[in-house]
């Protein structure tokens, strides 16, 4: 049974990695794998750049966003709110910021503003997305936009069925060092490190927009 | 249904990961869903902490290596060695460190000291271990060690069958703007980027190990 697989678009084209022709593969054809309750899987065959065929498995993934939440504590000392949730894949509680999935036909700022609330509690006045990232390029289509917010305000959470997750804050310098030490090893949550630590030094100013 | 609580501001003491049996889950039952060329899904029913159950669907991985290989240019600045590759299910070529899965039984610097050398050609005679990433926490096993590399010599590459990539060099400065524009979105690159960031600015030393 052959299907072919429409892959959510992500991204803007590079400047500087759009015209390798030697390098890529097109498809020949496309066979689901699997659907199931969340894994939804392609095969394809593909025709390399040196004529030769292969195959290529992958996850098809509707793309998700992740929030950087910046609250500003009594001393006007700047903290990053956080989630520790079990991720059963690693029989491990990981600690991540707030993140997930589009919903069909979802705007990505819409994303982050329901995933911020329902996770954490936390409505936003200011918002900017600084970048996406693919967390695993080999075998699935996901992206994650990265949005950082600011100006909370605290309410009521409401977790997905099935959701359980603790919500705590932490000082971008105690973050850091949870990277550096392997306490948070969240490829997403370290990648919101970088854009942190950049943003808070000067060195990635970031342009918000008010949301009201 | 959701659940709903106010939360605390006060930050955790605490990094510690372990002891949140409020949060984890228990395996009643685990079911192979497919076992394709490369992909190997699994399907388990599990307990949650209010007793309820529910199904994680989640792809097993044999695990992985990055490197990161610092070269020195003739003026003595530190240069990357960084790799473009078609990226099938994203249909782009992407920039990114060099990486490779572990084969079965194999060490993890082993498997760092062969994916450099198939990949880029490039043997190193000074390695150290800074860390572990999971690119994709809530459905998938995959970990990637992190290694740095430094003394390349470079010599014959030799890739899979069916493996085409670029092999070329740029500044740490390079590659950080490349983060910040969105020319590189990898999960793992970005890492990467994170800890070079603070490995060149000496916040994060690292102890390098000779191994001839």
């Amino acid at each position: 049974m052959g299907s072919s697989s429409t892959l959510p678009l992500c991204a803007e084209p590079s400047p500087v990695i759009d015209g390798f022709d030697h390098l890529r593969e097109a498809t020949l054809e496309s066979e689901e794998l699997f659907k199931g309750h969340f894994l939804h899987a392609f095969r394809d065959s593909v025709r390399l750049s040196n004529g030769e065929t292969s195959v290529r498995e992958f996850i098809v993934h509707p793309g998700a966003v992740m929030v950087v939440p910046l609250l500003v504590d009594d001393a006007g000392a700047i903290r990053v709110v956080l989630e520790r949730q079990y991720r059963y894949p690693l029989k491990r509680v990981m600690i991540e910021f707030p993140a997930g999935k589009l919903d069909p036909g979802e705007q990505s700022l819409q994303c982050a503003m329901r995933e911020l609330r329902e996770e954490t509690g936390y409505t936003a006045t200011s918002w900017v997305r600084v970048g996406v990232l693919h967390p695993v390029i080999s075998y699935s289509t996901e992206f994650i936009d990265i949005w950082f917010a600011k100006n909370l305000q605290l309410g009521e959470r409401h977790l997905d069925d099935g959701e359980f997750l603790d919500v705590f804050t932490a000082s971008p310098t105690e973050l850091l060092a949870w990277c550096r030490d392997g306490t948070v090893t969240d490829a997403k949550t370290l990648t919101a490190a970088l854009w942190l630590q950049n943003v808070m030094s000067g060195a990635w100013p970031i342009d918000w927009t008010e949301i009201r």
